[in-house]
């Protein structure tokens, strides 16, 4: 990124020395897991550009769009509508949580067993490293697992605009009644935030925005169910990364150029990889940009990913919202019925995660699961192990994966994901 | 236990061998940490004969009050109202959690990173050695920490008779209100168990009942804050776990008549511990039969535990229940009340909890704190952190401990906890 941002940085307080270290490395990870590959749809260089300036234009267009009066509310999860802020006048973004950073003084702060989600959430602010973060008005924390419940608690000490959702744990009419106050609760906080008052046609036109990203990211999934696969894993999965980052009109266009160039190659039975390329599905905890240690070593061990089931993936972006209501109310509503539907391992029982993982795999002709889990995400952890079965139940085979962001497990990850690869060859 | 228990323990389906291999070690523990003691109170001899009949005499009187058509409920929380299944005609009874048993086992269903109390309730049951599980016609799982929650998922396969309550997350209106229908639930399910319908005389007796228990726990506590202690933390812990255990009255008796040989030992100065002995507030993860690691090195180090700032403890015992109510609604609202306030780290903010360890530490003029964390209990071992620093602001020194149900760790904890002591002098 060019040196012309440099005082864009020192506004925002980041740490310059040690942002420059995490976007060198951020280069060299992408230009070596990304800008390797062969055969790439020429229209992920519009990605390969939104990636370049990540932390460059993109922040300086929020700047802009701050400095006209418009709000930036920074997110850690798919539980928080994006409906809601934009139909306020204001942008969502989710913040940075993918790479490890001043681990040491994180862990004055967490236990050492604390999964790399929550602590990269901390590292990105306490090594000032984050310009999202640092750009954004109001931050939303969320009660999902235990983990980032309880850090939240500790993370209200180093921002001062941090919002907390209350979540249901069940699936029950009375979650629900839960999810609806605590969306109602955010919206008067958006709009106390923005100063506007949601109207049905601005919310209308909010849900349209987001169904029409969402409906998008969708149609490139689908794409990915022809073999030969015609995109990487690797390069599906960024953009349901920039999905959380980008302009949402922009993605949506850039996302369905990338399916109209997909569906030629579909036609001419181009691939990313070769036909009869194993085929993964990968399931599990969600992503993070520049979290691409497994997808990386899954492809660069010959199998294609054809589908993530992830809130950075299908879990975050499978079901649209109903946008016929003529209310406010109506389309909170739709709004509440859609995000309760969002199959996350904190519910219980999460059955529905178990069938979507199934279906998916049928859907997108998975030879095997692949189940991602974050160290000590108890969550996720723990139901991969009746995912696992299920699974072997359908004769769908599964290898369960527990890592962190660390490279240390690079060799020993690439030894089992070569040899289950081999196992269904 | 005699030979006469055999065929009881077998029509339970225990696996004998297994069963007489904890008893087994059990029985030496409790000779080794327990009866070494010098300077007991005469009248814990009833609770050393309740530990010698634990699984024996106190089976027999429950399989007793099955024949007669009384209920038998399960718990593994504090969450779980007592009131409710005294008022049915049922007996509410802890569950086995606090030794490993049938770990490789355990580890089929659970990931190896799950906290030992778990592990436990999944071990005693697969490995067929808790005549108390056994014997229960109901058993209650509670949506407290994550790990609890998605484990009673895999627990379901394993037990037919599982309820499941769900708890708030934060303590606002909505938190209250959820807790209020659940309770309202779990009274209907245990009068559909019982056959009996709860009458406001029958819920005030019970609440009457278990108010008389934890009063009496209570002035047990409170004549801990004389120096010389008066008892053993080890000893005053052995009540607190076989609150859960034994028949509400007798327990309540036999721990008033343990208060009264104490009010005497004050009185003349006579001490378990010689006077100017270290003082340790205990606090943090319950501690469950036989799970007494900690505190038996505590006290062999030379320190005394004057407190317990745990479910097995005060936080479960501190609060009793108005029962001035005249009708089932208004003391099912009192009983509502009474457990909101219970300061358990699944809630969100949770700063009761350490104006409640700050508070006990001056009751019982703690020299320091000993925070006790379960490996990968996340929410106690996150909030220990907040707990060290708001202690060290009140000058108050804590050391954080972080175990689990070996002994592999025994000689770096004595070592650790020495010092700790050491530095308290």
């Amino acid at each position: 990124m060019g040196e012309d941002y440099k005082s864009m940085w020192m506004e925002l307080g980041l740490d310059l020395d040690g942002h420059d270290a995490l976007l060198n490395v951020l280069a060299q990870a992408y230009n070596d897991i990304f800008l390797s590959q062969k055969d790439r749809p020429e229209t992920m260089s519009y990605f390969d550009f939104v990636m370049s300036e990540v932390h460059g234009l993109r922040i300086r267009e929020l700047l802009e769009e701050k400095k006209t009066g418009r709000k930036i509310i920074g997110s850690y999860c798919v539980f928080v509508p994006e409906e809601i802020a934009l139909a306020a006048n204001a942008t969502l973004i989710g913040l940075c949580s993918g790479a490890d950073f001043a681990t040491d003084e994180v862990e004055k702060l967490l236990p050492r067993n604390t999964c790399a989600l929550i602590k990269s959430s901390f590292g990105f602010k306490l090594g000032k490293v984050c310009p999202y973060l640092e750009s954004a008005d109001m931050i939303v924390g969320e009660n999902t697992c235990d983990g980032k419940k309880k850090s939240y608690e500790s993370f209200k000490s180093l921002v001062d605009n941090l919002y907390i959702m209350d979540l249901p744990q069940v699936k029950s009419e009375q979650g629900r009644e839960l999810l609806k106050n605590e969306y109602f609760r955010f919206k008067k906080a958006v709009e106390e935030l923005t100063g506007v008052t949601i109207t049905a046609d601005s919310l209308k036109d909010a849900i349209r925005t987001v169904n029409a990203k969402r409906a998008a990211v969708h149609r490139l999934s689908l794409l990915r169910r022809h073999d030969p696969a015609p995109i990487s894993g690797l390069d599906a999965l960024l953009a349901n990364q920039i999905f959380f980052y980008d302009n949402p009109a922009r993605f949506t266009q850039s996302v369905n150029a990338i399916c109209e160039e997909l569906e030629k190659r579909v036609q001419k039975k181009d691939g990313a990889f070769p036909a009869k390329t194993v085929r993964i599905l990968l399931s599990g905890c969600p992503q993070a940009v520049p979290n691409w240690k497994l997808p990386a070593i899954v492809e660069q061990s010959g199998a294609v990913i054809v589908g993530e089931e992830s809130c950075v993936g299908e879990r975050g972006c499978r079901n649209l919202t109903d946008d016929s209501g003529n209310s406010v109310d109506e389309m909170m509503e739709a709004i509440i019925d859609r995000y309760f539907k969002i199959d996350c391992a904190i519910f219980t029982p999460n059955g529905e995660r178990i069938d979507h993982i199934k279906e998916m795999s049928k859907t997108y002709r998975a030879d095997g699961v692949i189940h991602y889990g974050l160290q000590f995400c108890q969550p996720y952890l723990m139901e991969a192990i009746p995912v696992e079965r299920a699974l072997e139940k359908e004769s769908i085979p599964c290898l369960r994966i527990e890592t962190d962001y660390s490279m240390e497990d690079a060799g020993q990850l690439t030894t089992r994901v070569e040899a289950f690869i081999e196992q269904l060859r």
